[in-house]
């Protein structure tokens, strides 16, 4: 990471913690119509915790991602501040599907709820996808002193989530229970697998 | 503290500072059928005036502590980073319960917001206690020049934490009132021990 | 300005960066019954761009004037911290009054709307001017670089400010209009003196 | 840029990432009464995506802005400081007239929605240009090290761009869809063209 990188990552910094945090605004508070059964009535909206928990966990992974990637990055260009921008329109987009999904994964609308999370986290894992393939095609924005097999190690890791994802948002399709219980899964898979790339990452000369 | 945990304390930052000044959206302003009585109105909302003043000491007192423990950490690991995350859910988490027990703390919902609200902070509690036990077992992320002196001070003012809240909300099911001044009282006690245990570290070789 | 002052300095100024953004939250988008005669609603509801101005600028000019205190402290105890967080509670306030008297400016509850927003400045100003005194006196918590003048001066234009205030706020009880313009006046007459103290800082040698 | 800037440009970088990120909540979740058509309806919504696209695209291309030219900054001051202010309060206000645009443009109100929004922008274009005419003129804040034909470069960029948005809110007068096309189309031109003096700065000596 140079002085040059700083600057950018520091405001992409400040987008995703606003995002992360604005999760809970989709949680809505109970009318006063339910303040006989509020015991009830707060362990009805569960779908909103699960969606809450989902999305702060896929946000916070993607956040720890993103923070480790730029430690590899020596410059930017203009093509890459409009990629990261494209990048952080779809971090920021994350609330409306959590919500729609939330409130509406035990109506009839399910399906659709479901398809709409499913592609908003697809189209992001693809933003970052060519956010990165952008910066280590032939190591263009790379710093020197980062060898060839993290960059690799990189690209394998991040390649599936666009696959998973998609694969997750088809599911919907027919099993909108069934995707959204995969959407957690997959946070729960990155944040391992990220355990094991950073692992070697911890073996390059930073 | 080390440029390596810089990044992820500035992150926490950005989540605490996002999370303590959201709270202000859950009071909120009364419709136009008060006009001619608001005066009377804003008085009546009291409850809501007391939950932001708890929720933000509390919050904010947290933030104290994440911020000089955080000091006394030389690396961060994968386990770290999820511990860190689970950490900022709860915290981000904090303005709904707050919403919630301002709301209903005046109606038959009253237990179980409060309920709601101590259990909240009693996860938050966990979350922090389970960071700090993992950080600090065998001093697997300290740094050295940190005397075990101050590591025990710590440890033993994080401690009774969970247990003071899981105390209050096992109140909230007998006295919902009663509870509500005891998460009050709690956050003005830890202030004030927060600062004997910062004196402390005011000691130790930073 | 010192490392060990750095980070609560970050904090704060997240905290007033969030705070003044949210303003726009309480500017509502007009009702869809509205459609025909959108341009008139659009100009009908300039009391909340007038409070979104003045708020705007209020909370501004604080941080400004915030910014450039920090940079004569040298360090921090638990007193500061406590107080420095019951200024942000305040700052993050404002928004809540700045909308009730931008909803109800025009409607009977003028008066009870102006007295509340009069009262949220005047506790802020005062809490503004405990924090100050309390690192000021006896040169408590200040730089020894900073020469006496240089506090002096500070203290001199800090102390008018919650009287100002409380002037206002007395004034909404019999002029509900009168008050609101003294707010915005209040606010361009400090960023107006403000320049005139920050020049006598930069005499001083930083 | 200097210390002295700073911390100003990291305040004014929390207000662009806020009011950036803000901007999803201005797309609402369907109410629940469209369960059951609720494909149908999240794609009836699109002027909010829209919307969201490009004010975001339109905040993003500031900010880079607001960046690069903080870089030729040597010192700051008053004057400096409330025509930033300005500039703030402007881009904060974004999320307002992009609400109304999205909710009125396939309704009667949709001229009034689509001047409210060109002229929030031309008046942001002019904040900007006022800023760094302010800063340019004379060389009065600028770095020594920088040349002046990037200076002349930078007042070529920004001088259309009120005249660009102002032209488009002329035009919302009588084609209210085509002026919010063009809002879209300038935001895309700007990213453009900010490549392309982008390109000319790294040939300075920085």
């Amino acid at each position: 990471m140079t002085s040059q990188t700083a600057r950018l990552e520091a405001f992409s910094d400040g987008v995703f913690a606003i995002a992360i945090t604005l999760l809970i605004i989709e949680v809505h508070v109970p009318g006063h119509e339910h303040a006989e059964t509020l015991g009830h009535e707060l362990l009805r909206i569960w779908p909103s915790y699960l969606g809450y928990l989902t999305s702060f966990l896929t946000i916070g992974v993607m956040w720890i991602n993103h923070h480790y990637v730029f430690e590899l990055i020596a410059r930017i260009d203009r093509t890459m501040l409009l990629l990261n921008t494209l990048l952080l329109m779809m971090i920021a987009f994350v609330p409306f599907p959590t919500a729609v999904l939330a409130q509406f994964v035990e109506t009839d609308g399910a399906r659709a709820a479901a398809v709409l999370y499913g592609a908003t986290l697809t189209l992001t894992a693809l933003a970052f996808l060519a956010w990165w393939r952008y910066a280590s095609t032939g190591r263009r924005l790379i710093d020197e002193a980062v060898p060839d097999e993290v960059i690799d190690d990189v690209t394998r890791s991040y390649t599936p989530g666009s696959l998973l994802y998609g694969g997750a948002a088809l599911l919907a399709f027919v099993q909108p229970w069934a995707s959204a219980a995969a959407y957690l899964g997959i946070a729960g898979f990155y944040a391992l697998s990220l355990a094991q790339w950073r692992a070697r990452l911890g073996r390059s000369p930073r």
